[in-house]
């Protein structure tokens, strides 16, 4: 199941809106075929394994498939996979984890089972949970998995106050984080940034076929139309009030503005993120300032922090997030640590919010 | 040698100003003698060893004698033990490293080796060198090894605005925290926390029998006589300008008052630094409040940071390091990560300072 994890992990950049899934299909120990999902309207892992099996001229018949996440039962743009392993012969089918959606949850392995072939469920299951983490929260919740990056030294400042945030991590921090930006389909940021840095957020170093869409919050459609980051691939620039001319000049220059208003004149955050849920995208990645970051905080839109410490003092400048003071710590946000690592010269940190923060769908 | 430097833990927080040295005697892949230094004036770790053996009828003669430290050569409160080793006929001696004062380095086992036992040195060093951190230090640099402990949340807050600070940690990280206090010979703090906390600073949880000496920067002696820190065992009030009735009561109350101002009428950190050395104080653990804080970083006077990280955002409140902002991120402190750990729910971070930053020898 590692292994097929692994050839999961190789679809990593290709299959959005579908989830990454690895196949490797085992007889005495051996591998005979492996294969990972193929972009959305081609072939599924399974298909993909048993492909390879008979390009080699193995034989499949009686033999093992370990697949990252139950076989799916149904048509969609392609036929079911379950149908594809009971043709082949499959002996016994071992899945990572249950298709996440309520409505699909076991079918696949029923059907599997009632066509004569054993089948398990729930082996390293975490991990194939965290590969496709967005997916799974777009089919339970509608919603994608909103994850916040950050980059600080050791006293929790981005920048100094006269703005000045290049580089506070090293290189290593900083090319992990543009393979964090290529896994997500989306990049939220804020017009205050834009104004601020003028960046690209675009992902470098890394081959994806599906660079992820930027999207800027932007109350009152302030951004300039020579903004760096209007210059390449469409935008998604969400605001608050309309300004029809700006709105002309954004859509002629191929991007979409999208009209999202709260009762209090800036943009509906919560809103936003069904919005991106909506429009099937799985993964978010914000790379805002402390006020769009203190913002979606507050408002419950954030599921993850990525957060990137420096082995450096900074002293006064500015912080993660703009929150305002507490009468008492315990009126602290709960986190919880999910993963520490070393990452060249710094500390990458991945926390999530208790439920209680991320179940934003509680308060529609 | 690894077993050799467990014996060595095993003497963590009673051999002060000592070494923690461990040895193991290894006949045939076999121990059949291990021991770890006593309290100061009785035996070093060899000798245990030895004394181990012979109480459990093992002979030694030909055998392996690992041990963290070179063996001493040299006449102090007890005899050499290169020449108890070589008294028993011990066949080879591997130190995990050379005794760090270069008057001596090397000369012990020259010894060894000129009475026909083979001698082997460096072996698992870096985790030797860091038992005795402290001790190195203040053989190499006449100075103690200056540990700052803070605890944050994960955006950087030690502290609200209005001074609560119990509890950003949780209670795995605080007992942890103790048994880095315990390991020091002496803990550090200002009046700042004295004044807003009121704490005792006293090891808990762990068996000290040699208890860490308070000491309290107050450059203006405003202690109150009642303040808990003075309740139990003495401890040492640092000032910068005298008072005479105050310094009467304290010493009346068994404490010790010393006068180190330097030519702003405040403490003189680098020359407490030094007097902390003379005293043969090995490591100290600094627990103080933003402000003392930076004016140790300012001054040099810190080697390591021990940051303990909350999975929580508290927003605006008191930083780590009361520092001054800074023109350009050129300016930042810079520190490498030394060593990262999960601690219940927390992480722990020590960094440590580069070596310009730590060599206050170079500033007399």
């Amino acid at each position: 199941m590692a292994l097929a994890l692994n050839w999961a992990a190789k679809a990593m950049f290709i299959t959005a809106p579908n989830p990454r899934v690895g196949c490797v299909i085992v007889r005495d120990g051996v591998v005979i075929g492996a294969g990972h999902t193929q972009p959305a309207g081609q072939a599924h892992a399974e298909i993909q394994a048993l492909r390879d099996a008979a390009a080699r001229g193995n034989d499949v018949r009686g033999a093992t498939a370990y697949v990252t996440l139950e076989p799916c039962s149904h048509y969609g743009r392609t036929p079911p996979c379950s149908n594809a392993l009971v043709q082949a012969g499959i002996g016994r089918v071992v899945a990572a984890m249950l298709d996440p959606n309520p409505l699909v949850a076991g079918r696949g392995l029923a059907q599997l089972e009632a066509a004569g072939i054993a089948v398990t469920a729930n082996l390293l299951a975490d991990a194939a949970h965290e590969l496709n983490i967005g997916f799974f929260s777009r089919m339970r919740r509608g919603l994608p998995w909103m994850r916040l990056k950050v980059a600080a030294s050791l006293d929790g400042a981005t920048a100094l106050d006269n703005g000045e945030s290049q580089w506070i991590t090293g290189p290593d921090a900083r090319a992990d984080g543009h393979a964090w930006r290529a896994r997500a389909q989306a990049i939220l940021t804020g017009i205050g940034t834009v104004k601020a840095d003028d960046p690209q957020l675009t992902v470098r170093g890394i081959d994806t076929p599906l660079p992820p869409r930027r999207v800027i919050v932007d109350s009152r459609l302030e951004i300039g139309l020579d903004a760096r980051i209007l210059q390449g691939e469409p935008c998604w620039i969400v605001a608050a009030v309309d300004a029809p001319e700006k709105s002309a000049a954004l859509r002629a220059a191929g991007h979409e503005v999208i009209l999202l208003p709260n009762q209090h004149g800036k943009v509906d955050l919560p809103a936003l993120v069904r919005e991106l849920g909506r429009r099937e995208i799985n993964e978010v990645h914000v790379e805002a300032g402390s006020k769009l970051n203190a913002s979606l905080v507050r408002e419950g839109c954030v599921d993850e922090l990525l957060v990137y410490l420096a082995p450096s003092l900074i002293g006064p400048g500015q912080g993660m997030f703009e929150l305002p003071p507490l009468a008492s710590l315990a009126g602290k946000r709960l986190l919880r640590f999910h993963d520490v690592a070393r990452v060249g010269d710094d500390i990458r940190i991945l926390a999530r919010f208790a439920p209680t923060n991320t179940d934003i769908t509680t308060k529609e």
